[in-house]
């Protein structure tokens, strides 16, 4: 068992909305009822200012630390930082995760069986964006009586979520952590994207988004290898897989799986059709083509004018999917708006990974963050 | 109609080997004959000293330069290099350019009906290396009696067979130019080719490589788009596409094609199923893969002991999938054997494809060497 750890832990699921108050999207369309699960891990204080919210990325979900059952077969995905004496320390605060709409681990999502038809949605589930994310969040944040989060944190799209709170309700974040992030997808990470929902949508087995149990697995595990790749540095490629061969020492010159790098993705593609919906795989990515702070506001500096929180931004220097420059716009609009900011690019081979694997470092910073924040804010 | 066009061309063929002197191919297999479609450009000189071999990438073809009917239709993949007065310039050299074995234009593959069955061969065609198309290059060169290329050219997988000519045959090689390539695929670039690969043999079409008519044109699609992600530049991609809307001004909420990035990519996926064969992309990404010359000599330096050409590497600036380190890596062990070698970086947006549409600089750049390699042989 890891030093630290939580321990175990009970999703609980909050409901709301109903025919008459039904959540609207920014689509314009609406969700009668929702229902969003979430992980709760530490104790609330007596004003529940010690809470932070943690948001997750695109196939992550609510299971962000501990365990769910006494074998630790399935710890939370950032485990490494949430807990006693951990970068967000449970002694201290309330730490809050939870699947997001659109999800397929239990939030309401395609998955997720249509009142009106007593069928799963499929694709007649609405697009959602990350602002209907955040909508529910802030839901369920009401529900549990927290007026001011006084931190939240998220990598990836889990940072698209960060900033999304920062714009919408500036009066309820204390402060920002937007690791491994940006203000709108590069082109090159729609293409990829775009490769991944082709390769499902393509799959025969996904039937209009109306399969049953055999879902379009290959397309599923055809994306998730895509994605991969775009997760990982070239250098720690090199490094970790180079050009070593799976099983032999020589060539055998045929189609089996000769390098250890094809084994490895075959792996994590088959692996991620285990736990992961073709459908909720195409409207998380959709949703993150749409984020777009520059879109929505006219511009960055004009999107930032209102935010009062205190912001960190925290990029890794071989991340190409979400490069270094990407935060930086943001750091340098915030700035000319003359908001309290920080910024630090963590020196990693990991790629865009290092937010998940690279806890130790990310640790120094954020609790040196979390401890200002508190100062800053007595 | 282009100036300076070698105009219309005709593709010839050339088959060698039987049943008693077949060509036998590294993997220890063997094929009893062999076809290479190639077409020739400008006219031998007496000794047939002045003859040029271009090498082609994963898709082209022997159609290297002129067109192949009076509509000007189709015309050569390499036509801005090829001609009267143009880098290879044909008032003065003889250009040959031959279609690999394994393709799907005219030279022996896996399309080609195997004798043994009276069929096409699908996957019972033999796997096959850069050093065998290589070497069945050198057939062609024999039987069109050209004793020493003046030079070699190719880009991307051609640089790979310019790099195996000189180490196979030095005696024969004049100059050679590589372009935009490397000793060896990093293993990003492999784990590009396995993604390719498992959506077109998970591709139920694909029936074990024994398609007829329609093959597994989704996977082949699926394979070409990510392709085409990793042969342009995220620079470019932010440039030429950005995040531009494809047919209206605002955000539809919903799967159609939504993006200009996602319009080009299916474009792209499309269109490359009306020309290539999926188990041709099966053989020559295999081919590709397999391609190390550290593997093969046990390093660059004693690779490069031998060789006898006169060399010149060309890499672009922003090309990720072929980076110049990659042909430093072999100017430097062919420096460090005291050979002849020239290197260029060509500043440039368009990332690997820069080889085949930045042509004016690549034109200077050639001009001057191949003006220097007569010299330096007279």
């Amino acid at each position: 068992m890891e030093r630290n750890c939580v321990g175990l832990v009970t999703p609980r699921k909050f409901t709301f909305g109903n025919e008459k108050d039904p959540l609207v999207l920014e689509s314009g369309r609406s969700l009668p009822s929702v229902t969003i699960v979430y992980e709760t891990y530490g104790e609330p204080n007596e004003d529940k200012s010690n809470a932070i919210l943690i948001c997750h990325a695109l196939s992550g979900d609510h299971h962000a630390a501990g365990y769910h059952d006494p074998h630790h077969s399935h710890m939370g995905w950032w485990d490494a930082m949430i807990g006693p004496k951990k970068a967000f320390d449970t002694e201290k605060y309330w730490v809050i995760c939870s699947n997001i709409i659109g999800g397929c681990k239990g939030s309401t999502g395609p998955g997720s069986i249509n009142p009106a038809k007593a069928k799963p949605y499929g694709l007649d589930f609405p697009l959602v964006t990350i602002g209907d994310m955040v909508k529910c969040q802030r839901h369920l944040i009401d529900h549990l009586g927290i007026e001011k989060l006084y931190s939240i944190a998220g990598g990836s799209m889990g940072g698209f979520q960060v900033m999304e709170w920062a714009l919408r309700y500036p009066a309820r974040v204390g402060s920002a952590i937007c690791i491994a992030s940006c203000a709108g997808l590069s082109t090159q990470a729609i293409a990829f994207n775009t490769v991944g929902r082709s390769a499902i949508t393509r799959d025969p087995q996904w039937r209009q988004g109306n399969y049953n149990h055999k879902g379009p697995e290959t397309g599923l595990a055809i994306a998730r290898m895509v994605g991969h790749i775009t997760y990982l540095s070239q250098i720690l490629l090199d490094s970790k897989f180079g050009r070593k061969l799976q099983s032999a020492d020589r060539l055998r010159y045929n189609f089996s799986t000769e390098f250890a790098i094809e084994s490895y993705l075959n792996h994590k593609g088959s692996a991620f059709t285990e736990r992961f919906d073709a459908n909720s795989y195409l409207f998380i990515t959709r949703a993150m083509d749409y984020f777009d702070i520059k879109r929505s506001y006219g511009s960055l500096k004009k999107a930032f004018a209102k935010v009062t929180s205190r912001f960190l931004f925290v990029s890794y220097s071989t991340d190409w999917l979400f490069p270094t420059g990407q935060s930086l716009e943001m750091v340098r609009a915030l700035l000319s708006n003359g908001k309290n900011v920080s910024f630090i690019e963590i020196d990693s081979p990991y790629g865009h990974d290092a937010f998940l694997v690279e806890g130790e470092k990310l640790t120094r910073i954020l609790t040196g963050f979390l401890k200002g924040a508190g100062r800053a804010k007595s």
